[in-house]
């Protein structure tokens, strides 16, 4: 691959200067996680140090560099990427599988007595690096986080990202950050706390009413932030603030320091004070700042549960954000059954016009993730991206999964739908009504305010495993108010553990997308988001139910409605008469047209 | 109450006793479970001293006496009959809610520093003694088990039960002790353990294909085992066990030790070997005779999971013994139907009666638990008991809930079923549909093999939280083979932890019972068992579906059969005519006409 050979050289050349420098200060063994001090989900170029020391692309995997081994740990949806990314570098691939030790067991399990293993610990979340620790010691090994050996050998590192910070503003914003500020110091408070170290970029950016567009899809912006009861500063590139911004944060008591100036904070904060972390979410190279008198509070950033818990005057902006995304998708299917057969319609022509007609909706901002369209055997895997240099031709028979999202100043979207092309077989379309009849058993859902989301995703599950047939992934993440596309705390899967903190509360929005994927043949998902609400208290407590804020036709060309049940068409119907109702408004031409058709009872 | 002057005199003087023993040996606190040695649920006589000190008879709650302060801890299923027991003694109740500090925690924080606790430790979990353990010694406090304060001041202590042991025997026991054991040592290999100990008195006669009398319902026998690749040694009141019956033991490899020479036994385990226990199920105190050079495994028994896996060989016999139950359930219901509004029938009548039809069956050996007859308002008691102080006569309108269940030689039942008297109203019929809907939408479900249990809960629920309504049980606890009517280690409960011993294998039994409790009106619930059967294996992987196992019509005079769907319907019948086609051939006469009258299609 033409990255394997920049000014710096080549991968090997790479990993030789990388291992002059391990022996020179004695280490045994480098680990370069896909991390940065934000431990975000999309990483900006400046942290993306295993890419460039290996030569493997995917936006997670492991890399581990001893004297005579040098190996990328990835999960099986970057196994073909990975072996020909890695091909001729002397990187090995290991397979990372569920069950089977990952690269912190087999550091643990290969490293020699007295050996080091360094990682940056800038970038190595608290827990993560704890549980290394500790392992390396029972060894009589030792994990050294002081260093950022990639420094030293990557010569050509690109920049932080810089773009300008702007406010979210009302009406959209909805509660000043003023009061979000007192109500973070008020839970400060309730764990005992005198200072909250936070460095999830949209915690930060909620917290602030504040957004930015330093990563892809998500409007956030690199920073930290420090609060206590008399203080709260934010660290972030001053450049990137300008001097309006910078009074108005004054005017709401929020300082601003630059970024770098974070660990003089950290090193500043009084012996003798508690500081709340959340272990997960922060990195051990940052806490190592505090000086030992400093007494760590455990828990959860209380921004990520508030941050979760939309209010009813936020679901009104949604509402009509899902309205406009439903109504650019309309836009988008109505020209996409008229030109497929009459001209050369590609995965990547897809993105390009669904992406057009987002563009043209009022509040529009940018899309909320990397558009999936998958054509048959591509929609088996889950997380495809089509390329220039590889994608499909839309033409033939089967299925054509759209997965796709924007960002909205009102609200942030994500939804699948299947397009059938030509004509689906009975197998396609049983697929589909199964994964559909999942959809609708969990929106038709109430449940006990509380109660731990991944114990949901069975409801949505059992008429699938009724065919015995499953799917590998969650039915449901979290979802933010114009921020990430996936945020917790919840998160509806039966492979997840149960934690406290994945109790359902009222306003938190989490998608609904169950699948089923035919390797080499097809794959199918059907995705709405929903708004837990609450649905009255009874003798036997609080109970919540399911809004469905997606607003968009499920084709039945796609579908077998013999397999539906009467409740299940009545949903159906129902859904799709508020689709027309709602949508309509919005729509004219073809695209109206294309609603009324797809709309049509069954 | 009457128990509480024997000849050992009030509950206050035997305090006043305790107090004077504890200043003595200079005890802070005296801890006393609901425990013994074997960890069961039901316990003999001897182990009833929190019982004898207290006055206060449930069967679940935990004593704790200092010097100013004696409280005992009860779950809400007691507080009225504790408030009453414990009146006038001088012990509070100390209401046990879910979420709050249990009587563990309470001596955490109330035990001052230097200050002993003291529990008999024989009869204390391990993990429980070593979190407790833990606790107490962060303030400076220690926990002492050396010592049963109780065998001290309990002057006239019940003897040990002494009911002979038996052999479960070919065609109904389909292993042989031999293999049975062969398979133990094989999986001690696995775990790296030379010797393996038992306290659990249900994996005891599982393993040995034994049965005794020794405690209530549960066909067990006190007893420990201790086995490695060599020995296998059952350590029991040798006047129990029969000549031949040690010749047998003695021809299969198994050694006969008496019950008090456990410790000794434990106290020979060689140094250096590793023995393999279950923290949860066996004592702190027995494991303090191991010598300090053995080095524990710590996990699941073995014989747990390989108990809880019936074969389809066992499943044969499981079949027979479910079609005599509902025969005799068939007979008695007969019975009740003429008699209600005849002659005086009271909760006690059904269960002499219920008793008597299950006791003219083939194989029958006793109850597999205390009949729950409950009437109205009494059914809201999820654990009430008629007694012949306090019962209710059947008569006027309603609903009667009867909760029973038998051991044959081949299998355990556990049956709940709602009978209507008079006109039941129709919110009584709402709530007795609802969780007939939960039972199937239960009993239907496929889900992949391995699943943990309690993440199939939901689908139970869903249909009954879709009204607001919810029951603070599980809706599914394992039941055995001619054994215990609880046993694990699945659970169908999302109250429940998921841990990995929970997962779903095929054989396992488990029981349906979804209920509705509306507290001083009436109580709901509906209970079938259901074996794990293989459902065929597909590229998604292993599927496993759910057999009914309990054949007893369910009365669909509670029922408003138009809130059923079709496919309820469909299922309600075809239960029903499987019911009538497999209890006619045992059934004549009025039971035979109940059974036709009570199975018609809806």
């Amino acid at each position: 691959m033409s990255t394997q050979t920049s000014s710096q050289g080549t991968v090997p050349q790479r990993l030789a200067r990388t291992r002059e420098l391990m022996k020179r200060e004695g280490i045994h063994a480098l680990l370069v996680p896909s991390a940065d001090p934000h431990l975000s989900e999309y990483l900006p170029a400046y942290w993306q140090g295993r890419q460039w020391l290996s030569g493997f692309h995917g936006s997670v995997g492991t890399l581990i560099v001893t004297a005579q081994f040098a190996g990328v740990w990835a999960d099986s949806r970057y196994w073909e990427q990975a072996t020909k990314e890695l091909g001729g570098s002397g990187i090995e691939l290991v397979k990372l599988q569920p069950g089977q030790p990952g690269p912190l067991e087999w550091l643990a399990e290969q490293t020699p007595q007295g050996g080091v293993v360094a990682v940056d610990g800038a970038v190595m979340a608290l827990a993560s690096a704890r549980t290394l620790g500790e392992k390396l010691q029972a060894r009589g090994a030792r994990l050294r986080t002081d260093t950022d050996l990639l420094q030293q050998v990557w010569e050509d590192r690109p920049v932080l990202p810089n773009q300008p910070v702007y406010e979210h503003l009302p009406p959209q914003a909805t509660v000043s950050r003023g009061e979000k500020l007192a109500q973070l110091r008020e839970e400060l408070k309730n764990r005992g706390a005198d200072w909250h170290f936070i460095a999830t970029l949209d915690d930060i950016a909620w917290l602030f009413n504040l957004r930015g567009a330093d990563v892809s899809f998500n409007p956030v912006f690199v920073s930290f932030a420090l609060v206590s009861q008399q203080q709260a500063t934010l660290f972030v590139a001053l450049d990137k603030v300008n001097a309006e911004l910078v009074q108005i944060l004054k005017r709401d008591g929020v300082t601003l320091r630059d970024y770098a100036e974070i660990a003089a904070a950290l090193a500043a904060v009084p012996a003798g004070s508690s500081l709340l972390v959340d272990p997960a979410r922060v990195t051990s190279g940052l806490l190592d700042n505090l000086g030992a008198e400093v007494k760590l509070v455990e828990g959860l950033n209380p921004t990520t549960l508030a941050k979760s818990r939309k209010s009813l005057d936020d679901a009104v902006h949604i509402r009509q954000a899902m309205e406009q995304d439903g109504a650019a998708l309309c836009e988008f299917f109505a020209w996409l059954e008229t030109a497929l057969g009459r001209e050369r319609v590609t995965e990547l022509t897809i993105d390009e016009k669904l992406t057009a007609a987002r563009a043209r909706r009022p509040d529009y901002v940018s899309l909320s993730f990397n558009t999936i369209a998958a054509f048959n055997a591509n929609g088996a895997m889950p997380h495809y991206h089509a390329t220039e240099q590889e994608h499909a031709v839309i033409e033939g028979d089967g299925l054509l999964l759209i997965d796709s999202g924007g960002q909205y100043l009102g609200g942030t979207t994500d939804i699948t739908r299947m397009v059938p092309v030509g004509t689906p077989s009975a197998e396609q379309k049983a697929d589909c009504t199964r994964v559909l009849k999942g959809v609708i058993a969990l929106s038709r859902a109430r449940f006990p305010r509380g109660i731990l989301s991944p114990l949901l995703d069975a409801i949505a599950r059992a008429p699938i495993w009724a065919d015995n047939v499953n799917y590998g992934h969650g039915t449901g993440h979290g979802v933010g108010y114009f921020l990430n596309v996936h945020e917790g705390p919840q998160v509806i899967a039966y492979q997840a553990v149960a934690a406290p903190q994945t109790a359902m509360q009222p306003g938190m929005i989490t998608s609904i997308e169950p699948g089923t994927y035919r390797p080499g043949r097809w794959g199918v998902r059907i995705e709405n988001l929903a708004m837990n609400r609450e649905a009255g208290e009874s003798e036997f407590g609080e109970f919540l139910r399911f809004e469905t804020l997606t607003l968009c036709p499920i084709d039945t060309r796609c579908l077998e409605p013999a397999l539906l049940t009467q409740e299940e068409r009545d949903w159906f119907n129902g859904y799709h008469a508020e689709v027309r109702e709602r949508l309509s408004p919005l729509l004219g031409g073809a695209a109206l047209e294309w609603l009324n058709t797809r709309t049509a009872a069954i």
